[in-house]
Parts: structure tokens; sequence; C-alpha cells
């Protein structure tokens, strides 16, 4: 069997916007070819939500959950193309999850273009400052800090994150899969989390 | 019976913190007499809101409510001393038709000191604007621009709002009715409203 590389896998993403592990799972099924595995993919009706990207998404719902008797609360908007999907169990369940993926992983952006400049280059300055004393060439320490910077999207940025339910799939996973499932392009375009004593 | 005036209820209000209808309804009882009414609100139990305004609000309950199939949904905090009057009925369905009003009757903002300064100079301008060519006296002209900035209050002002259950008790009043029975200092620190479409 093939070893499948991260690369791999991202240039099957890319093409057709599919999960993580549909990708993986399609390419080691392919043996590492990029064409047959996308044409596993489409047969799976997996490989299409790419094209669905920006498809305007003005329907849809908004989720709400209320956790730990009433201490955390979560708002989210989740938005697809029609009313129709809005309405299917499918996109109702992924309405449900990522509230419930917000109120226990407690994002603070939906997307990476969300996080302002400000707090890149400040946690960026921070990455930089830890490692620069260890002798490494720029090159690596610029990999370090890329690579901090990745977990640290992973902590605060909700569809960067992994899921609640396995650490492996990841929530903007989570939204392919939905795409697939529903036939239409599905956005999260906002959310809030309160938890008692932060606002007072 | 005597005829109740705007003032002497105000007047009850400021010193006892109860509700406009609980006031009025005392000072009918004590014939317009402001000791007696305040006396009537003591043995009802709603003088001591009054009293408890200023006291530390870090406990509390989050409520959800969606409306209209999913597509109004309402997050809202509100804030007690204490653990143990967050679990009682009384705040809980205080916190339960918050979020309804919200829902139904869209506020911006929880009090009137949140409405930004300049928001408040444009609509003054506006209301100014339009009786400026009236002819009446400065005086006559600041008391219509001050009614129609109480009316905008009452418009985008949560606890200014009229219930939507009944119209002639206000926001402020159901809070300082559940301050009377729980006997804590309840306040509301913070709500948000997303309809579908509006955050795409």
């Amino acid at each position: 069997m093939a070893a499948i590389s991260a690369d791999q896998v991202k240039a099957l993403r890319d093409r057709t916007g599919a999960g993580f592990m549909e990708c993986k799972a399609a390419l080691t099924e392919a043996s590492g070819d990029l064409e047959e595995a996308t044409t596993i993919l489409r047969k799976r009706g997996l490989a299409q939500a790419a094209k669905r990207v920006g498809r305007s998404t003005q329907q849809g719902q908004i989720g709400a959950y209320i956790h730990a008797g009433g201490r955390i609360g979560v708002l989210v908007e989740v938005n697809c193309e029609s009313d129709f999907v809005a309405r299917t169990a499918a996109f109702q369940a992924l309405v449900k999850e990522l509230a419930m993926q917000i109120a226990a992983a407690d994002p603070k952006y939906v997307r990476r273009e969300d996080v302002p400049a400000e707090e890149l280059d400040h946690e960026r300055a921070i990455y930089r400052a830890q490692v620069a004393n260890t002798g490494k060439p720029a090159k690596v320490i610029d990999k370090i800090v890329e690579g901090k910077l990745n977990s640290y999207y992973e902590h605060v940025v909700l569809v960067d994150q992994p899921s609640i339910r396995d650490a492996k799939v990841k929530v903007s996973d989570l939204i392919a899969q939905t795409v697939a499932k529903v036939g239409e392009n599905v956005t999260v375009s906002r959310f809030a989390r309160f938890r008692v004593g932060e606002g007072a």
C-alpha cells in the first residue's frame, strides 16, 4: 500500500473541496493517483463541494445551544442556498453540531481571514522570540513560527479546530461533508458565545 | 378616587425601584400618599429593589430562544448575585421572557447608556429638523425633541421597551418584579440577536 503524503492530500482537497479523511481514503484506494482519487470522490458525491464554493448562501438556520445548566450559551448562523436544504436533517444536524463545538472548544473567529492582523503580528512576534536564541537557521525558524501559527489557528479558528467528537476530523471537514450530502454550498457566517460573568 | 400623576409614580419608583404598574396601584390604594404607598410596596416585598441596585451580579443564566423555525435566534445573559437564585423558576422565567422579547421586539441596546453618543446626536438632529419650521418657541421644541427621543429609546433600548405581553408594562418593570421576587439585584448584561441572511 502506498504511503500518502500530506501534500498529496492537500492537492486533492484543493481540487475537490472534500474533507481530509475522505481525500486520504480515496488516495489510499487509488494508490496515490490524483486523477483516480478525484474520480472516486466524484462517484461518492464528495467532489462537488469545490464547485459550489462562492455560490450565494442567504438561506439557513440559526442554531442555539445552552451548556452546563445555562452557564454557557451559543448562537450560530449557518447558511445554505435554499430554504429547502435549511430544513433537511443533515443541515440541521450540522447546525447543532457546530453550536456544541463552539460551546466546548471556544473558538474566537469563524475563519482565518477573521483574525485581526495585529493579533497575528502579536502571535508571530511571540513565537519568533521563543525560537530566536536557538541558533537555528532563519529558514528553519520561519518554518517553526508558521507551525506554531497553525497550532494557534487550530485553537482560535472554528473551521480549523479539530472536531470535539473526533480529533482527526476538522470542523471544515464536517462542513464539506454536509456540502456533499445536501448538494449546496454551506457557510458559517457568525457566532456568539456567552459565558456567565464574562459580560457583567 | 384620586387621580395619580406621572410625577407621583416617578417619585415612588425612584424611591422604591418598584415597577410602574405596582407604583401606580400602590398610589391609587394610598390615595396618592407617597409614604403610605411606600409602606404598601414594602409589605408586598416590592420596595426593596432599589436598595439592591449596584450589588454585584456575577452569577446568572444564559438564555437562548429560536424563533420562526430557526430564522431568528437570541442569546441573552441575565445576571443575579447567587447561583441559588439563578436556579429559581422566577429567575429562569425572566431569562426566557427576555429572550422572547428580544426575538420579537428587536432592541439594539440593553440600556440607554449603551446608545452611542453619535447615534443620539443624529436622532436629535432629525427630530429638531422635523419641528424647526413649526414656529413654536424654543422651549416647546426642546420638549418635543425629548419626547421623540423617548419614543426612540422605547424602540431600541431593551429595558425601555413595552413588554410584548402587555404594552403597559415596561421590560424594566419585569426585571424589577423579578428583583422583588428573588430578593437579589438582577441585570441584563448583553444579548445577541441573529436573523438568517443578515450576517452572510
